[in-house]
């Protein structure tokens, strides 16, 4: 494929997880059709954007690999000609459940998946207590898709919290990971931004967070904070805790002069790890 | 071994690295002796106190294992009854010359030596070109020392900067990382406390790091700012650039606490890394 020296990419912070998912769906369909008026060639939606995110619901809303909110993400895809990396919805399959993420490609097809490898338990009493392995099965591998700009990597939420993973991606050759996630009001301000800062920093790659929008009235809060950090570590889009679309340049240019400045990966010393 | 649940943690932000090596020494004697004035269970000496931080420099301040720095700081381990983590300073060894930090224990007993594994070499045009790789021979190992409070990992400057030894330090026990470092005016607004913040928050223990106090007219100008992040990413100590100690609380109390709430290492999957 012919290699371009960018691209644009939109992190759609949605306010989605409603009751009736028809409504989820259509703020998604509206955050997607902006991302592309926007000149977007990517756009990311948040985690578990189709369901309320509590572990009654991931069974009732969950659907196969196939099934219509997948069908709907092609179909716009296509109508759209950019790439969706469809944030997570719960995914069934063989009787069990899967935190998923779906990716499509400009002409729609789909690209590939990835599970949420680390499920998320968490127990800090009198602030939050959630335990998605309850409910979720996890993923059992790293997922990356190629596209004619450069190879990417997909993680979800928790998986960030694995400096491991996002190495491998990056050995794996690519120079963006987009991660459709959903801290909350604890975690959040502790630890989002830092995260994928952090990740980026060290890979010396492009990380995009893309989180749901806040709803105070949800059982589970979301911190919103969407954001993308370059190869140096910097922030270069993030926005509040309210809806709204962010784009951010992709710039291959700034991963080659940061790599060539400070050759971080150069001076691993696997060998000693 | 007993254990203890915790300890108190010096870090001694001198101003070192004079022509003459004896003020460099009394700087650090000086700053010891506070430490242990106020109470620290072990102190830190920054990276490369002993001799101006420039190529041309490090075989002339060099001296072997059991030279006179080496002998003074063992000598003083004992007196104060302190752990010391000694910065570092250039060791000759076999006409090579390495970045080491030796560390001493409460009797002065030489308990480990650490040299700097990952080789500094950068070039940013405009800022900052800098290459130890020129003069400087690389360590061959991750270290480790074990105390009565824990088994600690000893990193030195962009050590820190490659999140594999950190986390084996980790998995092979270490609840504590020192790290004497001397991030510049450039690397160290954009990563310094980020850095240490970040390894502690991903192995869920304490990092500190310990940097040289800022020289305006020094070759190389430090960035300072020595600080401590406890097991949360939280800095729990910290100061600007100019000299001093800064004392923080090794609460072993707070690492199980931590790692009850978000057990991050047991939710790690290294059958797909």
């Amino acid at each position: 494929m012919e290699k371009k020296d960018g691209f644009v990419l939109a992190c759609c912070q949605i306010k989605g997880g409603y009751a009736d998912k028809q409504k989820s769906v259509a703020a998604a369909e509206d955050a997607l059709r902006r991302a592309a008026s926007g000149g977007a060639d990517m756009a990311v939606l948040p985690e578990m954007w189709d369901c309320p995110y509590e572990n009654r619901f991931f069974f009732e809303y969950g659907e196969p690999e196939g099934g219509p909110v997948f069908t709907k993400m092609s179909a716009l895809a296509r109508e759209l000609g950019m790439y969706i990396v469809a944030g997570s919805i719960p995914e069934t399959e063989d009787g069990r459940v899967y935190n998923t993420c779906f990716v499509f490609g400009r002409d729609g097809e789909f690209l590939a998946k990835h599970r949420k490898v680390h499920l998320f338990d968490i127990d800090v009493p009198g602030q939050i207590c959630f335990k998605e392995s309850d409910t979720f099965s996890p993923g059992e591998q790293i997922t990356t898709f190629d596209t004619e700009y450069c190879k990417v990597g997909v993680g979800i939420c928790y998986d960030i919290r694995f400096p491991e993973m996002f190495r491998k991606m990056t050995l794996d050759g690519c120079l963006l990971a987009v991660l459709p996630g959903a801290f909350n009001m604890t975690t959040g301000p502790a630890h989002w931004e830092m995260s994928v800062r952090m990740r980026a920093l060290d890979n010396q790659m492009y990380v995009a967070g893309c989180a749901p929008a806040r709803d105070h009235d949800a059982f589970y809060r979301a911190f919103g904070n969407s954001c993308v950090a370059d190869p140096w570590g910097t922030v270069v889009a993030k926005t509040n805790e309210n809806p709204g679309v962010i784009f951010a340049d992709i710039d291959f240019a700034q991963i080659r002069k940061i790599r060539e400045q400070l050759p971080l990966l150069k001076h691993r010393r696997p060998e000693i790890y």
